[in-house]
């Protein structure tokens, strides 16, 4: 199940590609600085929305590399536009391509930490579930939720992307 | 990994039920009328605030019944007060409480369906993955969000929760 959720986690990173697109066009259509949209924010002490994109990126990178062991490219936070975030979110597509069911096995026991948690530690399971998920869905959501209070026309199906419908 | 995720999703519930009396505290602080807050939006055409609880209080309800095959009890969105969508989160908490995690034994099998996807149907598996926990995390999230954006002081900690952090 580790595995099929990174998929999903990749189908939502293509899903933020193309909310990413429709930033730029409306923009253009508005005649505004596309890229004026990394420094947008919900509240005066949130992160802006360049660094949601970079934490929903960084979520899900470090989770398959903690969860598996493998280690993960080191990312500077450096984009300044649109289509910088575009790359970034493509790099960690490509980076969770890398990964098989296989890579998973064991992942639940792992022993995860990070500098934060001052010396503690969590297993994979409680760590994939009370961290990683619920913390890549907020930068996920929070991306959109700024685009959408700031005009983009992205809706409910852009988030969820194609579901796996089929006759019954 | 059913039963942990809607354990999780419980926890997720507890924390929502924390931030409606976060704004209560807020609209006291600031002499408004805290119910003010159920009609609260971040987009002239995105659902207000109680839809996004009612959203988030239905898709976690409905998932754990559409993959247990358990009748949900129906709720009428009839909410008008901070204190109503308080105790509409705890309802949900208490029928989430009702489950084992032998009720959710061929839950990835199951045929799922809803009126919107026009006779389609998806496996339980598909459905959770691709539907319930992104739909969960997004109202959830957008939730937040409105609260944030309207000045409620939580931060990522209470949209966490506690961790279980152990010595390593």
């Amino acid at each position: 199940m580790y595995y099929a959720f990174f998929t999903q986690m990749k189908k939502q990173l293509g899903q933020l590609g193309k909310w990413l697109e429709a930033a730029e066009a409306e923009a253009k259509a508005k005649s505004f600085d596309p890229n004026a949209f990394l420094g947008f924010r919900l509240a005066p002490d949130q992160f802006a929305f360049a660094r949601q994109v970079q934490a929903t990126c960084d979520t899900a990178k470090l989770a398959a590399s903690r969860l598996t062991g493998k280690d993960a490219p080191k990312q500077d936070d450096t984009e300044q536009t649109l289509d910088d975030l575009r790359a970034r979110v493509r790099s960690v597509i490509a980076y969770l391509d890398g990964f098989s069911a296989k890579d998973f096995e064991g992942a639940a026991t792992r022993v995860v930490t990070q500098p934060r948690w001052e010396g503690k530690v969590m297993n994979g399971a409680d760590y994939f579930l009370e961290h990683a998920v619920p913390n890549f869905f907020f930068h996920l959501t929070t991306a959109y939720a700024i685009l959408r209070h700031n005009g983009v026309g992205v809706g409910k199906r852009d988030y969820l992307g194609g579901l796996t419908l089929r006759a019954p």
